[in-house]
């Protein structure tokens, strides 16, 4: 008897790829691109702030403690969306917010918990912050060109997100596998019918079904075969225009 | 802070039962019922034998072995479909098949490679067989009247052959919850949109989308909202007549 794992390459071996259909990026759930596909872009696509409180140069709070707390200037704010376009230098901070990006001359984020402000333009800081402190860095999840999901790995939710962060809104993927089913067995009689003696309802049929449906597969049942050379013919051969024909 | 358990006793209390659908077994899958789903019959529906072989009267070959075989006369057959309709008595045995319906009178199965055959009428067995042996028995899967699927727990595969073989070929199910879903904030672009400076892509939306229909939602992206009290309130209102609204 021939055993799963040398089956199951024999199956891979010879089986023909089908064929690539391109669908919208919500629809390739489940499903399996036909190649693999390439992140076009650092994600985060910026260093971005993972709190909000303030972008600072930390080598300005080299110093700062409770005890020898350090004042600097507020020059802008940098929000979701809303970036601030100047530069921060000595003596000066950015507010951020949670999102934003990260002002050019900033090294870290105080979030706001950690800071007492003073007045609206001035903010006093009681800690030194290290560099890189609440800052999510450009490309720290994903570099560009990196592959983000290869040729023939189903599409996850997970992996909805990364695609559309970027920017594929189409992908093409191979076509579901159609899978016809045959169950076989002179025993065996339709689920809506009253079984006799020694007889039992079609129902592994219907599990099998379940799975290829949850594997990505479109399941066929096919009528009932019974254990005579030409009824498992005429079954056979219905099955045959299928991609795949399971007989149990 | 409410934590997530509470909050969810909170929806789970103040959520309306969705209405009730009648679906084929086969659409099912995934689905909710809207009822406990009681076992038509016991599984197996009848004592079966889980070999080939011939069903005995354990009693008959209590003190056979190599030593001293046994010969018994092999009065018919019962294939998976087809019963034997007599009854097997001292002496005597029925050639059965695996899934066949075991006669009366028997309590045994000996598999037919633990026997010597000497004619097609008569069969020379070496071993005493344990009562019950290789016969899978009336019910020792699912009793008549047993909760094979509670309400509200989701079909799975499995349970398809279980309600196939019960019998059901339609059920009654809750509808698929329709989940809006309203990405909000500024700094958002739709995803065939090139981000500006500090502007990323509305991604986490689809990575929402493809949960919801994972868990057996119909997901429905919103426009993406930004931060302004009118645009929020067009938003919000556009999701209010889905079951559930998500707010990112």
């Amino acid at each position: 008897m021939i055993n799963a794992s040398s089956a199951l390459k024999i199956v891979l071996e010879n089986a023909p790829l089908l064929a690539v259909e391109n669908v919208s990026l919500l629809d390739s759930l489940g499903r399996v691109p036909s190649h693999d596909i390439i992140a076009s872009q650092d994600l985060p696509p910026f260093n971005n702030s993972s709190m909000d409180g303030f972008a600072v140069a930390s080598s300005d709070l080299r110093r700062a403690s409770a005890k020898h707390p350090r004042t600097l200037k507020v020059i802008g704010e940098s929000s979701a969306g809303r970036a601030f376009a100047g530069k921060v230098t000595s003596g000066q901070v950015v507010r951020v917010m949670t999102g934003a990006l990260i002002p050019k001359g900033a090294d870290a984020v105080v979030p706001i918990e950690k800071v007492v402000e003073c007045e609206t333009e001035r903010v006093r800081f009681l800690e030194s912050p290290k560099p890189g402190q609440h800052i999510r860095s450009r490309g720290e999840d994903i570099r560009r060109g990196q592959i983000v999901l290869k040729s023939g790995m189903p599409v996850t939710s997970a992996a909805l997100a990364v695609l559309a962060a970027c920017g594929y809104s189409r992908l093409r993927v191979r076509r579901k596998p159609r899978v016809s089913i045959l169950p076989t067995g002179n025993e065996l009689v339709g689920i809506t019918e009253k079984p006799k003696r020694g007889q039992i309802r079609c129902s592994s049929s219907y599990a099998l079904a379940g799975y290829v449906e949850g594997a990505g597969g479109i399941p066929k049942l096919l009528g009932i075969a019974p254990d005579t050379k030409s009824r498992l013919r005429k079954g056979i051969k219905a099955g045959l225009d299928s991609d795949v024909l399971l007989v149990t």
